[in-house]
């Protein structure tokens, strides 16, 4: 596996790959792998010639008051985890290295991020937009991946690719999850053992929204976001943000369901805030 | 020359072109082809094994009441002058193949597009960056030929290519002038022979802030400004709008004056609104 913290560097080493006629694949992280990272990478392996992997937590999608110096960071631990998992370079860059100014030039997202997570962290997703932008340039024609687990992200960045004419195509990782329903995520590790305990809530919320839609055939949305969030409510441990049904790729909330929604719910426990997201009424035909 | 009309057709005729290990130019135009896009091209053709040339006029850099509709447009003129001047490959796409969707992703362009046209006409240069970004996704890895006759717009596509790491390699072409010193411009068309007749006062005010640069050693910036908009004010047709002197890379305008300096003048004649720019300062050593 190859390092490389230098821009040109990832550049040329995925040039170099094409030319050998390899397929590129990318998965953009914060670091902090976990298993969900793993399976992804595990999955881009296996379906592209070159798997990268890069590593950076991006300070332009952070507000002020998040967690961006508190973020964690283990280069050490991330490196092996993205070998073993089929790595083969693995693009780990400063903060210089990827702003070496103050970048006046930014990618912004309108309209996909008023809600849900855009609502609750201003500017988060031009962040996201502007560092994706810049990744994906920088790696050139690529299968891109990211995981279902920021649906929102995931929607955002299918539609920067569209509206940017990116030489990528944008692969969906689904959410890899603990026995007990957890979502994998990075910010779980802010989980004290009490709060870890209360956390699978949020996964028990979209199935319980997931089952007033598939099995009880519940058409109206209203009464599917009161059952999610009562669900939350029954964790004392746990303060719902939000719990919402939305068009699968516009985010759009709705008031009648037919056909495929998008359930999300977001709350914070402790200091973590936790997102989770699940599909509904994508019928059995 | 080959005249392509889909996105994907341009790309890959790059592609191709990039596989016979020739060096891509794009040279991005609005169309409304004159001497000066025919000297870009020329110089593009000169430079690049691959010289492609896009046709496309941009409703995003239009803003309301602006000469959106009226803009001159003559694809099949602009095909001779194309060719003629050694493109070999021109991409006029529709709006649609352009933006099937209403695009919810642009890229912004923030203190660069503060001043001068940006201050003049909100939203233009973000709509510049946004079909330039996605003009040069489009093209992938290329030489990107911009006349610095839209000096700010050059130093905007430079700072985007840089801060979102495209890969591109930005290339000036300098002003093609009359031999009176207009500067060549698809909206000369809108001229009168009266308003024509004035139009040189752009030029000339640009020189007698040069000259007061470089042969009277002013050091100072406001003496220059009003010596150019004293110039512009002497032809009754011209309505200046601004006179500035600004640091060269990033537009500020300058108090004092040490080293190398941009003079922008703008002036409205008639129904058109004309820009113009040059250097000073930068010495004989």
């Amino acid at each position: 596996m190859i390092l490389a913290s230098e821009p040109e560097e990832l550049r040329n080493l995925l040039d170099e790959a094409r030319r050998r006629g390899d397929t590129v694949g990318l998965h953009p992280t914060m670091g902090a792998l976990h298993g969900g990272h793993e399976a992804n990478i595990a999955k881009m392996a296996a379906e592209c010639d070159t798997a990268a992997v890069t590593i950076f937590v991006n300070p332009l999608q952070f507000g002020p008051g998040e967690d961006f110096s508190s973020y964690p960071r283990d280069l050490e631990a991330d490196l092996s985890r993205a070998e073993r998992a089929g790595a083969g370079i693995v693009f780990a860059p400063s903060r210089e290295a990827m702003y070496p100014e103050e970048p006046l030039v930014s990618v912004a997202v309108r309209k996909l991020a008023d809600g849900l997570e855009g609502r609750r962290r201003p500017g988060h997703f031009d962040g996201v937009a502007t560092v994706v932008t810049k990744l994906l340039a920088l790696a050139g024609p690529c299968y891109a991946y990211f995981g279902e687990k920021d649906y929102q992200q995931l929607v955002i960045v299918r539609r920067l690719v569209k509206d940017l004419s990116l030489p990528a195509v944008v692969v969906a990782c689904p959410t890899v999850r603990e026995t007990d329903g957890l979502a994998l995520s990075s910010r779980n590790a802010y989980l004290s053992p009490e709060l870890r305990r209360a956390a699978p809530a949020l996964y028990c919320a979209l199935l319980a929204g997931k089952r007033a839609i598939d099995e009880r055939a519940e058409r109206e949305a209203d009464p599917v976001r009161e059952e999610m969030r009562a669900v939350l409510l029954r964790e004392e441990l746990v303060e719902p943000d939000y719990a919402e049904v939305t068009d699968p790729c516009t985010l759009e909330p709705l008031g009648k369901i037919s056909g495929e929604v998008r359930l999300l719910v977001a709350a914070r426990l402790g200091r973590a805030r936790l997102i989770d997201n699940l599909s509904a009424g994508a019928g059995e035909g």
